[in-house]
């Protein structure tokens, strides 16, 4: 299908956003009126720029509060739109999207409303322009898209139709199925936004908060199937008015819309994510020495050394993890997938944008398929041959298991780009989303996995997991990852490591214990051994954190029954204590 | 009064917040729960901590979801208190603040909910503890001030009491009158939060956007003097969360708070604003050559110089600017006030904890009273006496009459901190509060004058009027600082601008004028000039910009009729053009 984007929607001048949409690959662009009052190029600059570029522009928008006035205001509605019909013709642009009135003074009259709207309509033919008629969701009279289709049809004028924004039908709750209604050829154009879900004023939410299909909670897959069974042949334009858009990177965020979009067709065809994983082959990390000696007194062991690379192998059970030398800084460079197809995976990838790492490797080294993830971390697709590298591997039993999750973190504001990237490239499911009180800010943290939110707590053991934290305002900087290990016996761990390596555990204040204690009972020991404990309904948590080494720390975790969560209630106590400063191991 | 204030409301950790609280002047705190789960010291070390500091714990909370539920759930319920009790008797803290049910387990039953806290407050009596019950505004059941004080009355324990918050009662719409239907001694605590007028979810308004008194638009003051008239005698007590203030300062956070709370006592007192200002006496610039050639092509003339320093005074009108050579970078450095009491100003001033500038002159010189405002820059105090310093000041007709506004660009962490400022030192009343789309971001702005927000269009010319802008979502770095200065005949100005400096002139998109002609019947000659227009129901507005000399920029403005803007409906075309890094004038 044709691919738009609204000039709102990423940062920039004007040519600045032009050359990012038209190097994302779009096939248009929605003019806001805005972007071009503020720019120093008449419009037939623009319209030359833009046809340099290949985007054609498909939409001049928004049109406001023309439509059920007094007929002295209609008059002068009217020559204010023949100012912007000139405008258009000097921009090339032949779609002018008009928005349902938002004034006080409009009339609540459908019958008025359709009859001047097909005078403008009248109007706009005589310099070869449609219009696209929008119910936005806080329209004074008009603010349902069935309330706009139906004064629409009563204008009937075949240059007059309606816009369909997926924000401003899903926010108010309105049921899409209604769209099928609407004939596709009277479907003049689709705009689409995603948000999250958020209890505020529809206009601020509109207006700071959307963001790109596949980034938020709303439905756009289902909207956009009911669109496309009306016959519309029309583009999917991305129309998103977000602050944190507003200032990020001009053409990542197109890039990002672009990617959107793709994913978004993707879903619609049914396709399958060929790169779901089935579990972690492994977490490979910067900086042997002081991570070696941590992974020792986890219980890990060496178990293997590559054939050609500066790389341990270090397993208890059937963790893995990979301790490189090349690295400085002690840091999780990279994540190791169990994939199913490891090359469609990386295919799949592709399509979504997404950097294919080259592959350096000596012809007797397994395959190995890799991208890069937003925040820079590779992301490796396995299947069994890598272990190979690392020579006869064996078999070191212990206290942990498995890799339960890893926790990366991001940068402020690519935090909506690593969501849809964790969806569309490896299909994992959103979580919880949550925010964190930590001593210098605030923490927000997703988690995602490969079972959706909606799945049963049975086969939880068997889940991909990852939690992607930022500090959502400014100053606080907690560059922190970790990778959390799970075990079937957590206060055997505890208990072996306060024995022999307590200056390894974080310490954790006698006074979560007197709150633990009051609101739950639990085993004494818990405090002793300084394990933090949460239940769900599912059932219970128990975890413990090492100190961290460089940008790195461990989590050891045990899910009892069927507990979903992440120990996330913890993780202000964890913070705390980590910004206190309290004994780092020296690296 | 007792002044308080709750740890939440300042960020770090639980000892710097209690160091902060103490230094800045506060009687005692609220220990918020949280801040003390987090905390590696136990609650015998906080409290010597806060008494070796002269800080009362004046209330510990909060304690959720205790009333009106079933009977087995109001055993562990007690039980859980239990522990609470045990906590405040090792931190040495008398009063609990009980907050109403929010849980859906909750049974809308006040004689139920009553009952109950009657049986917590006896076992709290029993640790010599009081309890303080608090609707709060999303509250299952019980969420109007006046529905807690009828379930503390039914109760009718000497223990029990109400505990009343602004933000709760305020946020709701809740009349305060209503308070002086509780008698004082009932009411065991008063804690105030104002907060910006804001559409949205009342728990995240809550949450994240409440503010210290003076910087929101609530009535803080009316719904004190409601509390002083029930005779309550305890403390007046800040209760604060602010994703903002979570991360700035610490120190900083809790020295603004404290000058709300003078602020608020003065208002209580009916105290009047010796420091409001009667007019702009000069704006400082430092940077002279590159500024002195704009100033001459605005029609200045240099009219007198400083007897022993290096600072020339240029005037036009009554518009009279400061050059001073020491300064590197052209920057605006101070502003001259017109008072009626200089000295008096000062004092004010310092009551409100703001820094006094040393003097720091020769004997000869005009004695001057200076502050210094959050950014820095320095406030003068002055009466005629100080034009005597730069020896025989000759008048300079022109085209330019006066100062009409000078604008500020304050870091983002300091913008409420600011308001509180001009509010309460200055005496200016805040006006319009503005977002404004700038091709990197948004910028916040808060325009400020002597004048209330309600005063009649009459007497506009009179006011002293300062504009405050934030960069508010981070990247965009806008610096940029301003003076307006006044015209009766702007196109003048502007005619001979363009023909003698057109490089000194912003230049204007034509896109704009397209734009303009089609919302307005205005004179073509304003497009050829590079006129901006704007106009509002009292009257119109036409302004211009130069270029920037280092941080600083000039507009001319001239106001028609009543107008009371800014002609913030222009700033956006401003911005881009500034960011688009059209010629700056060399330095």
């Amino acid at each position: 299908m044709r691919t738009s984007i609204a000039t709102v929607s990423v940062s920039g001048t004007l040519t600045e956003k032009l050359t990012a949409i038209a190097a994302a690959g779009f096939d248009g662009v929605e003019i806001f009126e805005n972007d071009l009052l503020v720019c120093p190029h008449p419009p037939e600059e623009i319209r030359a720029r833009a046809a340099d570029l290949g985007l054609g522009i498909d939409l001049y928008q928004p049109f406001r509060d023309f439509e059920a006035v007094p007929a002295p205001v209609l008059a002068a509605n009217l020559e204010r739109a023949e100012h912007k019909f000139r405008v258009m013709e000097r921009l090339g642009a032949d779609l002018l999207l008009v928005c349902s009135n938002v004034s006080p003074a409009a009339i609540d009259d459908d019958g008025l409303a359709a009859e001047q709207l097909r005078r403008l309509t009248e109007r706009a033919a005589e310099h070869g322009i449609r219009i696209a008629y929008e119910a936005l969701a806080w329209g004074r009279h008009v603010n349902e898209y069935l309330h706009a289709w139906r004064i629409v049809r009563m204008a009937d004028h075949p240059d007059l139709g309606t816009c369909l924004d997926s924000f401003h039908i899903l926010s108010r709750g309105s049921d899409p199925i209604g769209i099928e209604a609407i004939p596709g050829e009277k479907i003049f154009f689709l705009q689409l936004a995603d948000a999250p879900l958020l209890a505020m004023d529809v206009l601020q939410w509109s207006r700071h908060y959307r963001c790109f299909p596949g980034q938020g909670t709303l439905d756009l897959a289902g909207l956009v199937r009911h669109v496309l069974n009306t016959g519309y042949t029309g583009p999917l334009s991305l129309e998103v008015f977000n602050d944190h858009f507003r200032q990020a990177d001009t053409a990542r965020t197109a890039r990002d819309g672009m990617r959107s979009l793709i994913a978004l067709e993707q879903t619609l065809h049914g396709a399958v994510h060929p790169a779901v994983p089935t579990g972690f082959a492994f977490a490979e990390l910067a900086g042997t020495d002081s991570l070696g000696d941590v992974l020792s007194a986890l219980g890990f062991a060496p178990t293997g050394s590559h054939a050609g690379k500066p790389v341990e192998l270090w397993t208890q059970g059937e963790a893995r993890l990979l301790l490189n030398a090349t690295g400085a800084d002690p840091a999780l460079i990279a994540i190791g997938l169990d994939s199913p197809d490891p090359a469609g995976a990386v295919e799949h990838a592709e399509t979504l944008l997404s950097p294919v790492l080259p592959r350096e490797r000596a012809p007797q080294d397994a395959p190995l398929d890799a991208i890069a993830a937003p925040d820079g971390t590779e992301i490796f697709f396995c299947d069994t041959t890598w272990l190979g590298d690392f020579g006869a591997v064996q078999t070191v039993p212990g206290q942990i298991t498995r890799i339960d999750h890893v926790a990366l973190t991001q940068p402020w504001h690519h935090f909506d780009e690593a969501a849809l990237f964790y969806r569309s490239v490896l299909g994992l499911h959103p979580q919880e989303s949550l925010e964190l009180p930590d001593p210098y800010g605030l923490l927000r943290s997703k988690a995602m996995s490969t079972m959706p939110a909606s799945g049963a707590a049975a086969g939880a053991a068997e889940q991909v997991r990852m939690v992607l934290n930022i500090a959502q305002v400014g100053a606080g900087d907690t560059p922190w990852q970790h990778v959390a290990l799970a075990s079937d016996d957590l206060p055997a761990v505890a208990r072996r490591l306060r024995a022999e390596h307590p200056e390894l555990l974080l310490p954790i204040p006698g006074n979560y214990y007197d709150d633990l204690e009051a609101r739950h009972d639990v085993d004494p020991e818990l405090r002793r051994l300084g394990v933090l404990y949460d239940r769900d309904e599912h059932g219970e948590f128990l975890h413990l954190y090492t100190v961290t080494v460089g940008r790195v720390f461990f989590e050891i975790v045990q899910r009892i029954g069927g507990y979903q969560g992440y120990g996330a209630v913890n993780a202000p106590i964890r913070l705390a204590v980590q910004h206190a400063g309290h004994p780092k191991m020296s690296e």
